[in-house]
């Protein structure tokens, strides 16, 4: 297993120079080519779908999973979807990032480059399989596919899938470019994630358990979100019906996702009538409030219902109609919340006050901060990539919603008419 | 020693929050007065630097290390006016990256922040503690110093200096900002290295073993190079004259440093006379060569002296007047060669022809490739950086030289008037 690791990971490395070598245009009609595929190929890849389906319920996989494990129809015309907008993106590969002339006659250009080889590690959903492959191999990397056990069969019939079409609309295309790990042995994963030589950074998508084993295991870089705790603070002067509508679309417009506020911190200048109608919003909307003792004065005044909050609320990712609600000691003691219990990820600040909003922006430690913005456009869509990877909210490499641009580095390319170094 | 090692690394984290709120002002006067403390206490810190170089003498060091101790007046006044450059340097922390206005109102900037705490990890330089302390200091970030044991009063002595110029220059200057790891017990390296709650960066400095130690014990991301196998690659329409120059002076103007070309790689296409007239150019500059089976068929023939490479020379770092030379088939063949041995820090190719210098810049896979240019404009000062921290190999994070704007991270600030999501 070892050896096959190892073999793996070399054949991504010589698969990725070899993709350095396609056009955009070529790489645009394989993407077109794939999709395509996907969608005649359908019958025979749910046949494979359906023996995990089978796997998964014989081996008591709850309905939940099962769903996400479930190739619909729909599903299939969203992978083929995903991979015709890829190829209508712009390449990113080849961009000059910036362009230097040096008072000796060398002119330096820095420029974006395809990283090499990406290894994603996710769990149940086969249609990552297509999406990561698509997006990575747009930016010129080759993929090494590592899903969930309970979707083997699916994912390796979408790859099959994929390759096929590529080398099909490009003979150049090489066959490695996009390989899913063929064994479901966890020992796989630490081995795979120790190839420095031949994997240049890794992906992980899935839940917070997920994510920590393999940033725990891996030698090679990860680039991850763990979750996103995000916050909302309501300034003593922000506008009341903004605030509200903030925090409850914050809360409320999908709970379920990392970009949701998971605490509301409320300035305890502000007027007790806003913290209360807003209070009162949440309530109306379903939220559980789990507040803070001076809080729960003003929402027993109000005669609002309430929790009180635990210490472990401040660093709980609900992920639900639930928030945490403190009050602090004005835009200092919100940023001090935020970086002590604070994720990285999104928070917001309401407030009419420019300065106040100048030091949240600039104090808060997170890959997206916004003034009078609700925290729920973190997201590769709304910041205009078209499409993402995932979310980083590490500080070395891309931070933030990752599309195209944040799945390449770059190279210094310096050119003169013979210069010398004296 | 482990609770010492939490405790330092989290004083930094919190240090690093304090200094996001000082001016670039505020910044400047901090490194003017730690330049001119450090001649004001040029007399202190020689004392402690005695003792190292003492105990040094007594331990056995070689006196290559006990130079690179010693901190001479020269040395002093290479520190201050370092410190003073970087005062001079442009503050890259705001610096607005990019803009993006969205259709729907949302207005999002993405803007370079400090990177927070950065870990620098050096040998025996004691003048490393002012360098680096200095740089990470004016991106914005904090520092912990762990440099070689052997220089460990001078490190203290130094970093106390500092820390007094700049508190009395700035009263909010935070004291912990620069801290040196008061304990010289080996054992504290991978503790530090495993704070990823505290510490962001790693940036090891020295020699492939220490810079290999770093890599492989820390949890935190390491930004690094390992070494300098630099190649330059003399096409078939290579200029003579200018081909000739560029191996030698990347070869020879200064071979101890990780620029500096260790291979020469011969397109076999090359005219013959070229190749001796080379040869002979690097064997009069002292330079031994070398070389492999056809090249020396052809040395032989010009009577130059050569000796047979073996298979290791080709991943070797001389770092001195020795160059290994190959034949290599066109461009395709150099750059297979260079993927395969080279570490990804320096190349360049040698070629009048636009279309194969092309293939050779885009398929190099190295942090700068050249055209018609010396390897030995790789550094800080040469990209007109100012000052350099280091070199990077790495693909996630900076890449190549890195200055002050490779010493931050960005975050996307964004702005609407109350803007939520449908």
């Amino acid at each position: 297993m070892q050896n096959e690791m190892v073999a793996l990971a070399r054949r991504a490395r010589i698969a990725s120079r070899q993709l350095n070598r396609l056009s955009t245009e070529m790489k645009n009609s394989c993407l077109r080519a794939m999709a395509d595929a996907l969608m005649q190929d359908q019958e025979l890849i749910r046949g494979e779908n359906e023996k995990d389906l089978a796997a998964g319920k014989e081996s008591g996989l709850s309905s939940a999973m099962l769903d996400r494990l479930d190739l619909t129809p729909k599903r299939f015309e969203a992978m083929a979807n995903g991979l015709r907008e890829v190829a209508d993106l712009p390449d990113p590969v080849g961009h000059v990032i910036e362009e230097r002339h040096r008072p000796n006659g060398l002119l330096l250009r820095k420029v974006a480059t395809p990283i090499g080889v990406i290894a994603i590690i996710y769990e149940s959903r086969p249609n990552v399989t297509a999406d990561a492959a698509g997006l990575c191999f747009k930016a010129g990397n080759a993929t090494i596919l590592r899903g969930g056990k309970e979707a083997i069969h699916s994912n390796q019939a979408i790859a099959r899938t994929l390759i096929t079409a590529a080398r099909t609309a490009c003979p150049d295309f090489p066959e490695h470019a996009i390989q899913v790990v063929p064994t479901t042995d966890r020992e796989a994963i630490p081995v795979l994630l120790a190839q420095t030589e031949s994997i240049d950074l890794c992906i992980p998508r899935g839940g917070e358990g997920l994510i920590r084993a393999v940033a725990e295991c891996s030698r090679i870089p990860v680039i991850k979100h763990y979750k996103g705790v995000c916050h909302v603070y309501t300034d003593r002067d922000a506008a009341p019906e903004m605030a509200q509508a903030i925090v409850v679309n914050s809360k409320t417009q999908r709970p379920g996702v990392c970009n949701a506020a998971e605490t509301w911190l409320v300035d305890k200048e502000c007027d007790a009538m806003m913290v209360l109608k807003i209070a009162q919003a949440l309530t109306a909307a379903g939220v559980q409030l789990r507040v803070d003792q001076p809080t729960s004065e003003c929402l027993t005044a109000g005669g609002i219902p309430f929790e009180l909050a635990t210490d472990e609320d401040w660093d709980e990712e609900y992920l639900d109609l639930v928030i945490s609600v403190k009050m602090v000691d004005g835009v200092q003691g919100a940023i001090d919340h935020v970086n002590q219990h604070g994720s990285g990820h999104s928070d917001s600040i309401v407030t009419r006050q420019e300065s106040t909003a100048k030091q949240f922006l600039s104090e808060v430690d997170a890959s997206a901060v916004y003034w009078n913005t609700s925290t729920r456009f973190t997201d590769g869509a709304e910041f205009g990539m078209g499409a993402e990877i995932g979310i980083s909210t590490d500080k070395i490499g891309a931070r933030g919603p990752m599309g195209l641009p944040e799945l390449t580095t770059y190279k210094w390319i310096g050119t003169s008419d013979g210069l010398i170094r004296g």
